[in-house]
């Protein structure tokens, strides 16, 4: 598989974290992570994906901070997501705090590498689209030359998870999801249709735990937030689903829509395709249907070699 | 194409009538209609049916009527809807009473064709799913005998049209719909995803007026519809592409999902994929994402030849 250039965009929670183990341990080249709100507040999500970055042997890459909440005021994080996270949005794992993040913001840093990388870059946002939304309306022109944005978030076809209606990742900033979805730039849409399938089991982390301190640390927070998203024994596999498209689009089976989000009432976060042509332009967004179905067991044969390669480094 | 055996099950109004027509000009074989309310009232659907059905010149179609409201209530049909489609729900033309319907209760007669024609029956369901959920309480076994299940209702992946969230048909009975759709049955759904971008015009059936009796019937309850039921200068084909989508299935690209229906709050009619396969059983609807876009000329050329040949048939 031929190297891809990531740019992860992340609100760095637990499957967020396992969302760049999987890209490191695919060999994926990340060129920055932008952090913003949603599963933690900015400055957390910044922390935790430095920290992770270090363990995963990778500390030199750069990590910018966005804004800490939409329309300029501080996001607050829910109750229920600082349980399903851990309070520290890292399963409640305490990792070693290394390197400090870069001064540029985060929709700066989004501009800068889309011109200097473009079509080789792929955008994987994993939280909100509100550092995406800045970037593209200071240049919507700089962002289209990045060769693929993929975003985990939305559901079109299924209920949401915090409403009946709403995904997480768009229900914490339905404006900016809107003007991202409406800017006709081309999008791949991985939202609970599909995210929710794939699951990740105790069983599996188990096995994680023996592979020295990267292992270790991640058997953890993944065996927290099985416990804790839902009560079925398993964890979905959201934000690694979407850095996985971005490496391999063939696991996704998607459908091209013209889509926009409900900002209004019950249904505000819902994402909707359109009706009408006159009324949403080009079918820029490619929405998973489908995923492939063993993919959880791909996640597990990448993490279990990136870890085992990370522990016979440390230990050499 | 091969003689499809159709059996109709409708709230006639203006699209209904379109659809009656659409089989009949394609030469299908209309086994019978069962009738429900919801454009309009129960027995003014049955009413609408013997009159539009004598004037297509199949006066001998058997027409059976249904409960007239959902939980043994009758049913109130909306301003909105009496505005949509007309007073009389036939874009207020007057045709001449004929005929009787028969005593047979709509479900009843439904498991009675079922019975009888078995694969070679497709439902064709435009109006509520009330009558058809009747007969699979009474016997799935026996409706599960039929070829196929077309729907007419709900939006998927688009917005309702009497809710943000809610697409009429579903709308009017959903505890019927999510019992259908969770019945396990196939069933093929033709929801607003497709059938807003079918479009009739008043340039369509200014060129039914001069085709006789029939045509110019058809003129006229259409054009009230295209001037009433948006202000776009046309009207969506909602009824006649499912009853097109039971004679030729290939007009539509679908895909299969396992579906329920939201009966709460203010997504009430809402029609949503489930997630979990463990909750949802088999993925038995094939929910339309896509329709031919020239269908609304080819059902131009057959309700215009069949209106031509009514008037040569009328003029003998």
């Amino acid at each position: 598989m031929e190297t891809k250039k990531l740019l992860l965009d992340m609100d760095t929670g637990v499957d967020d974290a396992l969302a760049i183990a999987y890209a490191i341990g695919c060999g994926a080249e990340i060129v920055g992570v932008t952090c913003g709100f949603g599963n933690v507040e900015t400055h957390e999500a910044v922390r935790n994906t430095l920290d992770l970055l270090a363990l995963l042997g990778r500390p030199e890459v750069p990590v910018s901070a966005g804004d800490a909440g939409p329309g300029g005021q501080p996001f607050q994080v829910s109750e229920a997501c600082r349980k399903i996270h851990g309070q520290n949005g890292i399963g409640n794992v305490s990792l070693p705090h290394r390197g400090e993040p870069s001064p540029i913001p985060a929709h700066r840093f989004i501009l800068e590498q889309c011109e200097k990388e473009g079509a080789a870059l792929t955008l994987v946002c994993t939280g909100t689209l509100h550092n995406l939304a800045r970037a593209v309306r200071e240049s919507r022109e700089t962002v289209a030359k990045a060769g693929g944005i993929v975003l985990m978030g939305g559901a079109l076809t299924v209920e949401g998870n915090v409403t009946p209606y709403a995904e997480a990742n768009i229900a914490n900033d339905p404006e900016a999801a809107k003007f991202v979805f409406e800017s006709g730039l081309p999008l791949t849409m991985v939202g609970l249709d599909v995210t929710l399938k794939q699951r990740l089991t105790h069983e599996t982390v188990r096995g994680w735990a023996v592979r020295g301190e990267a292992g270790k640390a991640y058997a953890a927070l993944a065996g927290y937030y099985i416990d804790h998203e839902s009560d079925r024994g398993s964890c979905a596999l959201h934000d690694p689903l979407a850095a996985a498209a971005a490496i391999e689009p063939g696991l996704l089976d998607t459908h091209p829509f013209a889509m926009t989000v409900l900002t209004e009432g019950e249904g505000r976060g819902r994402t909707v395709a359109r009706s009408f042509p006159e009324e949403c332009g080009v079918r820029n967004v490619s929405a998973a249907l489908e995923a492939d179905p063993g993919f959880a067991g791909k996640l597990d044969r990448v993490l279990q070699g990136l870890f085992a390669r990370l522990d016979r480094k440390g230990g050499e």
